[in-house]
């Protein structure tokens, strides 16, 4: 049977490592992207090279595009990464963590991609339960991408195939996600989530995506083995 | 008075170059865009330097992202740009000149930055009259990526301000264009729109690029100064 191709956005964190699985698991021939954006855990596509080769790709690539150009987030510039005890003390508004238009970006060069491959699926593991509370990850703003995307490229003008955003993780909860992963025999201890890693690469343990990462892993009865010893 | 900040997509042509000076016509305080991304008419960037310059801009940041990673392009990989004697003979389909989502990366990025500096104008070129008919420079991709960046940011969500897309020569013929632009004091001859330069960077005159520009000066009865000796 030949395989679909299917751009999936590889971060090197446990969400989008599950969904790496789950489109695999689903027959479709991935293509990883991940992005070097000048993100201060770069050491993240550290993980998402072990993420690829552990899980099998067809063919990964990683962009390099500059978004400490427009500053505005902390995970891209000097503002510090708030930490906290527990979940229950982030903060309610959009953090300071969120990168202006990441998603917006990273789904158009998917986009791109997909069109030389001549595929219309593309999957990126947003959340809308158990997150940050980024705009750019709710259902509304995937659903307005994919309707955007198929009037932006040649296959959709010319009617030969619609495009399609999965977001198979979109209403699961973290706990979900990872019991989810572990059935396709995801490892987590390859993956990365902390945005404020120590100089070794080592998770702090309190930023607002190490939380949610705990919290999910608690919660699914588990140990996060990429916390071990916190 | 202070002016409003726009974002404006700035590529050293004759269309991005006519818009910058609507931009400015209308109040705004430009922050120019323009994307160094594996083009084989890079020379376009120097165009695009002394067009800022020339107009007077805020602040001008030049991308660099590789759009060759994925290829597909005649612009960006070696596939051959096709040469014509005459409009009429170009093809009326999508032509090999198109890359990928192009626009919509562009828009993204355009997006982030708009969003950093509290700006809710982006200024995009695009022209669906005298146009190459690539399907990102129709009107409804335009009014379908308005609607995606306004669920994209925090902006948007919090509802505290509309992001909206200029695209003052949407409806426009070439010549109008050239026209508009001369009332406006823009120097054509700093602009630069051809595909396929020669190594010393002079238009080629005959790529679909060059002939679309042509056909506006001859049409509002103006000589091109890039294509003076043809």
């Amino acid at each position: 049977m030949i395989r679909k191709p299917a751009v999936v956005l590889v971060s090197g964190g446990l969400d989008s490592t599950t969904t790496l699985a789950i489109a695999l698991s689903e027959g479709y021939a991935p293509y990883a992207l991940s992005f070097n954006y000048g993100q201060r855990h770069v050491i993240e596509l550290d993980s998402a090279r072990k993420v690829v080769e552990s899980l099998g790709v067809v063919q990964h690539v990683v962009v390099d595009i500059d978004l400490r150009l427009f500053g505005g987030s902390a995970l891209t510039s000097s503002i510090e990464v708030p930490h906290h005890a527990e979940v229950s003390e982030l903060e309610p508004t959009i953090p300071v963590t969120y990168v202006p238009a990441r998603n917006t970006v990273f789904l158009s060069l998917a986009l791109a991609w997909s069109e030389t491959l001549n595929a219309s699926d593309i999957f990126i593991g947003v959340n809308a339960l158990d997150y940050s509370g980024y705009p750019d990850c709710r259902p509304g703003f995937i659903g307005a991408f994919e309707r955007m995307a198929n009037l932006a490229t040649k296959a959709g003008v010319e009617g030969r195939q619609k495009l399609h955003i999965h977001t198979p993780l979109i209403e699961l909860t973290k706990a979900q996600i990872i019991l989810r992963g572990m059935s396709l025999g995801v490892d987590y201890q390859l993956t990365h989530s902390c945005y404020d890693p120590t100089p070794l690469g080592r998770a702090c343990g309190t930023c607002d995506s190490c939380l949610l990462r705990h919290k999910g892993f608690v919660e699914a009865g588990l140990k996060d083995p990429a916390l071990e010893g916190y």
